[in-house]
């Protein structure tokens, strides 16, 4: 079967009418359908629409709360620790962000760790939030794991992503939004799906060794840290995804390496949990607390400029800056609709018949 | 010809006497040295003493100041730009991390950009300030242009090391100190200095090829970012690359990517350079800003204890935290002494009698 390719006001529609009927009130319906459907937009497929029925499951397992108090419970001029009370990371990142910014028009900078919460979408959503207000965003998450540190067969961090958002002044931003692997899982579930092998350098087996089995994961393998092996520095992905676990959930309170709780709702939790939910990280940086935004925009153009223009290995592949293809993915799809796996089609629709809201016809051609 | 080996205490009045000889005073002089020989005591060896001599060449050359002004000249309560004066970042770098932890004690967190600064050794020296104050320290910098982006054959950006030390309680602390590239450039010089071929994912050729000829920099190649290529996550090391060098120059004025002065003084200076020197960043972050202090200590004790006993692949190989293998080595030279290469002695010698400061005769066995 093929792609269904649906309007983005469509999927909105559909999804913010399967929050509300999870419970979801006010402005919280839209926040999250936005956030979630800014995944799809951008071409993250794996963290848009097709989690909308997992992001169910935990509502409705009441492991995740649809109506949260979200609030700071601990601060200083430029920090701030959230307490998201069991909510939907995809409202309660953007309250953290805004926290963040707050602080950071005040102080000069913001930074704000998140206890308590549930996952957030992409990071790249929140960490943009601070590019209208001429700042850098930073926005990072821990998750439950899938991935062994170096020289381990044990499964200890998540895919644990970064966000780091830069504005630009004429040129369109830099945004680099990435898993701290060297492969997404959501590369992965794409060749479990196909059946294919996996790269050399994605997954490792049970036993530690390199394999292209892209069910090694099922069969008690895991991802590998960016670098692969150690030779080619998987010490420093390891690294990365060990800061962003630390920032995330130690200094927070929420629960870190192998004790993260699992997105899908039907796997048990892990025992003697330290903290509480997964947590996250952000910053706020305003550009001219360190000089004035006029001077850091010309500047910030020329490195776009000078980038974008490097002398490529092959003319028709020109270089790229981080957020370059996800910003024309978007142009694309609010354009052209987006395409949904009918694998997602078929969840969707079981979904839409068990809470009696209506899923769409496609529309649209691919 | 083998290694020969010195105390530390006989290399630090050695290169205390350098350091004098070529201008420096008060402070300074046992400040730069200290700076300079962590990176051998930590095993760093490329970024040590074997520098003595690029350093002095700097500073004859006048591109270096050995009695700068170190200044702030731009801040917020969280943050500031400091104006290094063209010092070396060796005095630089200290100076402008107790900036940072100085807003710190204050505002909850404080980040510091410098420009006008040369290089600063080991990342790691100046992160790990921060954790006598029960604080995390971040430390990076820029470099001369060494390292091609995902689909270029141009050198755009340094090895731009990012350095995060986060504190424990009664558990050595996490000190995750790396380049952004899949090997640091003292590896690659090792295998030169012994004629031997690199693992592939190191280095690529002048058309972009991935070659394993470590003289492949000589020939118009270039170093791989982390990840080493693009099925790999290469476009995520140089992502991460482009962070460190927009946060060291961009935000402080200093140069950029292809813009970054070389360390050797006999290189020329790039045309149309944007900025003053090369940049620095620098992050210091009170954990007592998030939550109490004993509570954060008490997890991360428990994540430190955790990682290090997770389930090795093998088990004469235990499972690392980031900073166990340069605590170990630092503990072994106080101890044993520092093996430096013939080479190293060589041209340390020829300091010596340049500037008539007698080097001492090595007085350890290896």
């Amino acid at each position: 079967m093929q792609d269904q390719t649906f309007s983005y006001q469509t999927l909105f529609d559909f999804t913010k009418s399967i929050f509300k009927n999870l419970g979801f009130t006010g402005s919280d319906t839209e926040l999250a359908t936005t956030v979630l459907l800014s995944a799809d937009l951008r071409g993250v497929d794996s963290h848009g629409i097709a989690r909308l029925i997992g992001y169910a499951r935990l509502i409705e397992a009441g492991r995740a709360n649809p109506t949260p108090e979200i609030k700071v419970v601990y601060e200083t001029p430029s920090t701030a620790t959230v307490d998201g009370d069991k909510g939907l990371g995809l409202v309660v990142a953007p309250f953290a962000m805004q926290v963040a910014i707050e602080k950071a028009k005040q102080a000069g900078t913001g930074w704000v760790s998140v206890k308590n919460s549930n996952h957030f979408g992409i990071a790249g959503y929140h960490a943009m939030m601070a590019l209208k207000q001429d700042m850098i965003g930073i926005a990072m998450t821990n998750a439950s794991a899938l991935v062994a540190p170096t020289f381990s067969v044990e499964r200890m961090l998540g895919t644990n992503p970064i966000c780091v958002a830069v504005p630009g002044g004429e040129q369109p931003p830099f945004v680099a939004d990435m898993a701290t692997t060297t492969a997404a899982n959501g590369k992965l579930e794409i060749l479990q799906r196909k059946n294919q092998d996996t790269p050399v350098g994605w997954v490792q087996n049970k036993n530690g060794k390199s394999t292209t089995d892209a069910h090694a994961l099922k069969n008690g393998g895991a991802l590998l840290p960016l670098g692969s092996d150690k030779e080619h520095g998987s010490h420093k992905g390891y690294a990365l995804g060990a800061i962003v676990d630390i920032f995330s959930a130690v200094l927070s309170g929420a629960n870190y390496g192998p004790w993260v709780p699992p997105f899908p709702a039907y796997v048990p939790m892990p025992q003697n949990m330290p903290g509480e939910g997964i947590g996250h990280f952000f910053g706020a940086m305003r550009i001219d607390a360190f000089r004035p935004a006029a001077e850091f925009k010309k500047n910030m153009d020329q490195w776009l400029t000078r980038f974008r223009n490097a002398k490529p290995m092959d003319e028709s592949q020109p270089v790229l800056v981080p957020g370059d293809p996800e910003r024309e993915m978007e142009k694309q799809r609010l354009q052209y609709g987006i395409p949904l796996h009918p694998d997602v089609v078929r969840e969707l629709t079981a979904l839409s018949k068990k809470l009696d809201v209506p899923f769409p016809v496609h529309n649209l051609q691919c």
